[in-house]
C-alpha cells in the first residue's frame, strides 16, 4: 500500500536545510527528535544505493541534535551516561557510546563529540536523551549546564566525499582521521567537521553552529559538487542493513541491552568507572545475552516494508524477528537486521522468515554484508 | 506544496488500531511520541469538523502514551513533576498539569490519571517525560516504578458520545463527570474510561489496558456507530484553535513557561508544595508574562498550513508570530493561535500576519472562538 502523508506543523521541526532539500524534489520525509529526515527525492532506494557506493551525496540530517553537556561536572555527568570509558577520550574526538538506564536497557546510541575537557555534544538518535541528562543532573545536584544548542549537522557521503570537501573547505580536511573532528574555514568561519556518518561508503559531518549559516554552507558544496555527480540523498536503508549499522527504535529499544545489540565493543563494563547501570548491565555479561542483532538474506522477491516484527523461524521454531528489511539489488535478495536467538547466529543457518503471509526462505548472514 | 509521504518503519511506532484506520482509509499520518496519529480520512479537515460538532467520531490517539508511576514515592514524584497541587486530588480523577524544568520551561502538558495513592499515569504530549522522570528518580534515589503501560487511548468524541457509548458501555457512563474517570464493563472486562478528549465537543477517553483487547473495543464501537453516523476521525484542527486547546510542540516549547501559556489556572505557584520549577516559577509570576498565546482571525482565503513561526504586526510592529492556524468555515476566516505580546490582547486589535509573501489583515480573538 502507499504511505499516507505526513501533515506538516511547527511541532515537527523542519531544519535550515529544508528549503533545499523541497526544491531538489525531496519524496518522503521521516521524523526523528520531532525533526523531519528527508527519506528520498526522485530516484529509487536501489538507484540512491548504487550512487552512495559510486560518488558523493549531501544529506540534511539536522534532525541529529545535539545535547551539549557543558561546566564542572559535564565530564562526570557524561560518563554516567555511557558504559564506554571516557577517561582516555581527547579533545577532537568522536566517540559511538550507548546510553544505558539503571536496568542497563538501551536508552539512545549517540556519537558524544567531546569538544573541551568540560564540554561534550551527544549527538543523538530518536529519544529525549536530553530530558534525560537533564534529570539525572537536576536529581543529583550536578553543576552543568544542559542545552539544545542552534547546531544543524549536514552530512557528505559517499566515495568521492573526500575530493568534494577538500574543494569547498581546503585540501587540510583529507588528513582528518576517522570519528575525529577539527574546524575548517569557510568564507571567514570557522566550522566543525567530523569524518563520520551513517554510511560505511566514507563522509563528513558539518555540525554547522548557527541556523543562520546552514544555507551557505550547502550552497557552496552543492555548487562544488556538479564535476563529482552530488546528488541530494539520506540514509539508505539498503546500504545501512548491509553495513550493519543499526538504528535506535528499530533495531533497539528500552527492553534490550548492549549485548542484545552487539555493542560490548563500545562498553567498558568491568573498567573503574562510575556510570549508570553497572550491575545490571555486569550481570548480563555473566549471564551473557539469549539475543542478539545478526543480519538475514531472504526471498527472491522484495517482501516490501517490515512495519512490525516479523517472525524468523529455524526448523518450524520461532527464534526471533526482524527489524528492518530492504530489497537488495547486489544480492538481490530481501536483506534485513534480525533479533535471532543466540543459538542461531552461525552464517548460513537456513531460516525462515515470516513476512505477513508470506513464508519467505533464507540465511543467517552476519553483517557486515560483503 | 504537497506534503511528502512519511516513510514506515518499526521506529515509528504503529498503534493497536493501525489495521482499523487502515481500512478505513487514512489519508495523513503525523507522529507523536514515536506513534503514528492518523491526521485525517476521506473527509476534508471543514467536512471532518462539522461532522464532529454535530455527530460522533471514533479516534486512534494511541499515541497519547502513558508514564505510569507506581510505588511508594510516586505521589512524591508526581508533585515534584508539576505545579499543579496534587495533594486534594482524589481516585477517579484526571488532571490537566504543566510538567516544567528547574526553569519554569514547559516539558509536556499531560493530563494525570489518579489511579491509586501510589499509582498515577501521565498521559503524555509529545516529548519523552518517561526520561525525565526517570532521571530525576534516579538521581534523587526515589522508590517508584516508572515504566510504559500497554495502554492504548481510544477517544470518542462528539455531541453524540454519550449515546454511543451508553449503547456500548451501559447507561451508567452517561453519569461520569467531566475529567473523571471509572470503570465499565464489556464482554467480562472492565475498561478504565474518562470524560475528557483533545475536543470541545463532549466525549471519552478509552485507556484499553492491553493491546491484544483493542480490536475488539474499537469494533463494538464501529458497529454500534451507524446509527449515530460515526465516523473515523482525529482531533481537528479548526475546532482545536477555536477551542484554544494548546498542543506541545506547536503553543509551547521548553522556552515558554506557562503563563506563556495562559496555563495559571493549573499552577499552584505560592501554595505549600515541593515542585521542580517553584523558584523559576514564582520569579516568572512576579515579573508577569511579556507574551502570551492568544487567538487570531485573518485573512479572506486560506493561508494554508503555518510550517514556520508567522511574524505578527501591529502598527507596523512585530508582536509575536502563529503558532497554529486552520481556514475555518464557520467564520470564513483563518483562524490562529499565536503568542503575542502581553500589550496586544484586548479582542478586535488590528493585526497583520505575515504567511510568507502575504499580509493578511485580521483582529485579536480570544479563545474559546464562539
Amino acid at each position: 500500500m502507499n504511505s499516507p502523508k505526513l501533515q506538516y506543523s511547527r511541532r515537527i521541526r523542519k531544519t535550515p536545510y529544508t528549503d533545499r532539500v523541497e526544491s531538489l524534489g525531496v519524496s518522503g520525509f521521516s521524523v526523528v527528535n520531532h525533526t523531519i529526515l528527508p527519506k528520498g527525492f526522485q530516484h529509487t532506494e536501489q538507484e540512491d544505493y548504487w550512487h552512495l557506493r559510486e560518488f558523493v551525496q549531501i544529506w540534511d540530517v539536522g534532525c541529529q541534535r545535539q545535547v551539549s553537556l557543558k561546566g564542572p561536572d559535564a565530564a562526570y555527568l557524561a560518563q554516567l551516561l555511557t558504559p564506554r570509558n571516557l577517561g582516555s577520550a581527547e579533545v577532537g574526538q568522536c566517540l559511538y557510546a550507548p546510553c544505558i538506564d539503571q536496568s542497563a536497557g538501551m536508552l539512545n546510541d549517540p556519537v558524544i563529540l567531546m569538544l573541551a575537557e568540560d564540554h561534550f555534544w551527544f549527538s543523538i538518535a530518536d529519544s529525549d536523551l536530553l530530558l534525560w541528562a537533564k534529570g539525572i543532573a537536576l536529581g543529583m545536584g550536578l553543576t552543568v549546564e544542559i542545552d539544545e544548542p542552534d547546531v544543524w549537522p549536514l552530512a557528505v557521503q559517499g566515495p568521492l566525499s573526500d575530493q568534494l570537501m577538500s574543494e569547498v573547505f581546503g585540501d587540510r580536511i583529507a588528513q582528518l582521521r576517522f570519528f575525529n573532528f577539527d574546524y575548517f574555514d569557510l568564507d571567514g568561519t570557522d566550522f566543525l567537521i567530523a569524518r563520520s556518518g551513517f554510511s560505511k561508503q566514507g563522509g563528513f559531518e558539518i555540525y554547522v553552529h548557527n541556523s543562520a549559516l546552514c544555507s551557505n554552507v550547502w550552497d557552496q558544496i552543492w555548487s562544488a559538487g556538479g564535476v563529482f555527480n552530488l546528488r541530494p540523498g539520506c540514509p539508505n536503508l539498503i546500504e545501512r542493513i548491509e553495513a550493519g549499522l543499526l538504528s535506535y527504535g528499530n533495531e533497539m529499544t528500552r527492553d534490550d541491552n548492549p549485548l542484545h545489540c552487539g555493542l560490548d565493543q563500545f562498553c567498558d563494563v568491568n573498567s573503574d568507572i562510575h556510570y549508570i547501570g553497572r550491575e545490571a548491565l555486569q550481570s548480563a555479561y555473566s549471564l551473557g545475552p539469549e539475543r542478539k542483532i545478526t543480519g538475514i538474506v531472504f526471498g527472491e522477491k522484495s517482501s516490501g516494508p517490515c512495519r512490525y516484527p516479523w517472525p524468523v523461524h529455524v526448523d518450524g521454531d520461532a527464534v526471533g524477528y526482524v527489524t528492518s528489511v530492504a530489497w537488495s539489488p547486489r544480492f538481490e535478495r530481501n536483506v534485513a537486521l534480525a533479533m535471532i536467538g543466540i543459538d542461531y547466529h552461525a552464517e548460513n543457518t537456513p531460516v525462515v522468515v515470516e513476512a505477513g503471509t508470506l513464508r519467505l526462505p533464507g540465511v543467517i548472514k552476519p553483517t557486515p554484508m560483503n
